[in-house]
């Protein structure tokens, strides 16, 4: 059976920021925790393939440069939609959909892009499934980042603002 | 009369930069710069603006912190939308169009928070300006930004490659 | 005793990169991916934390601006040292070493400033004691970014290239 | 002669948002703003140059990657460079200054990898210029980034704190 002290040190510290910050926060914050760390880790994978890739042989590298193009992309979305999800002030569900939407398709394009050397390439079978296990929890969290039914008077830029007690 | 070499100097690097790629880009290239250079100058006003909003006097903070956490979300959208529209190798315009859709968004939703702000803060006015020339020049581009109709045979994520020659 | 699939599972993504890299790497790649996942982590940290300074009370808030200020650089500098810190290809000693340094310094500026808040913000605290901890894990890589001595007749920012093989 | 009214409407984004600042900036403001646009417009030119590469013919490429990754690095490192001076509240010159430093060395390596290729491709020669010209302008900011003399009881990370009045 797991101490107390166990499960703390299991938690990673995008879950202990998100216990410690001050205000309210709409979703379910393991969740949440999880998608958080699936971005950053699919960052920097991406960066990672990318760069891998400019190290093939002279023969495969015309396959692969689509494949770097969209490592680039979604290294830098996923970095910045991280970077959204760990933002709880003044909390606006239209913007922070239509980043997370952004992510969905780019863990899509990018997933399939490397998908297609996953089998010559070891970092783009890995990338590929990264994107996969980032794309799937992203679509998880979509339906939950609604705006709030009671910011009903506001504009909609203005959805679902956490104010502070 | 401007002389050609005039004309070469007022030029931007990010259109020379445009015309010297080597591919074909689908889009207008002169429109397209205008856009990148407006992106990566809101990217920057943005971080100067939530700069300029922590320096207020302490009884003006409360009322800034939404407006910084906007500024903080859209400087990273631009910033990644730019990168983005600043690649053309192995083009995607299903993740163009989205990535800057939620740029669209995230320069209404900080453009709005900082115009609340404009007749007391003259960052916040600035910064408003710029988000909202912002947005409507990505607007402006959106119907551009269209999967190429030759691609039909392709899956959706591979909409719209471009091939070198 | 623990098998190969579990060892295996246990690995970072990071490090399943680092493994897949197809070219030589001229650090331990353990000890590199551990600082590369110390970088993520602090950027994600150093986000959150500025976002939870802002959703702290009004009485509170004049007291954290530089915090905020110190959180929003230390995440930029850590994430682009990572993104440094994982690519191989046209290794540079001379720029790796000068991003690590910057790294070096931003993760003492802001674990001092968030030190200060240690007792009153648990976001502080926890900020805080990663930056120390990264603050760590980059000075003790910083004695392996040597230029390589046998590439003594190249200019200073050609150190150490990896070619392919 | 120019009017006031010219004179403003020739002031980049970044100058005015630069004069709307609050509180007191330990530098020329004018040299502040030009270093600045120099690096986003060296960050946005590294990320174009990446991407042309990446579309150059097939036997091109192998000479390239090397000038790839090396945009990569210094397109990320001259964005983060350039929102570190955008931030003057709690202004810290040992951060600012190893920031910038990273900075020399990322646009003298890229303007050397770069220039290598001036003759063969165009957008590599204007890389190499903007490289060169981001570079010169980082090493005269230089010497201003000194901590402020009357900190001298601080200890070194917390030098010249910008205090709002």
């Amino acid at each position: 059976m797991k101490s107390v002290a166990d499960k703390e040190a299991a938690m990673t510290y995008t879950q202990q920021m998100l216990d410690a910050y001050p205000g309210e926060i709409n979703l379910d914050r393991k969740h949440l925790a999880a998608v958080i760390d699936a971005l950053t880790t699919c960052a920097q994978v991406c960066t990672s393939c990318a760069d891998a890739c400019l190290s093939e042989k002279a023969e495969h590298l015309p396959m692969l440069t689509r494949c770097i193009r969209d490592d680039l992309d979604c290294a830098a979305i996923c970095a910045t939609t991280a970077a959204v999800l760990s933002r709880h002030t003044g909390y606006d569900a239209n913007l922070t959909r239509a980043q997370v939407q952004a992510a969905i398709q780019a863990t899509r394009t990018c997933g399939d892009s490397c998908g297609e050397h996953a089998g010559t390439h070891e970092h783009c079978r890995i990338c590929s499934q990264v994107c996969q296990e980032t794309h799937e929890a992203l679509n998880a969290l979509l339906p939950a980042l609604r705006p709030d039914p009671g910011a009903g008077a506001d504009p909609p830029s203005q959805a679902a603002p956490q104010r502070r007690g």
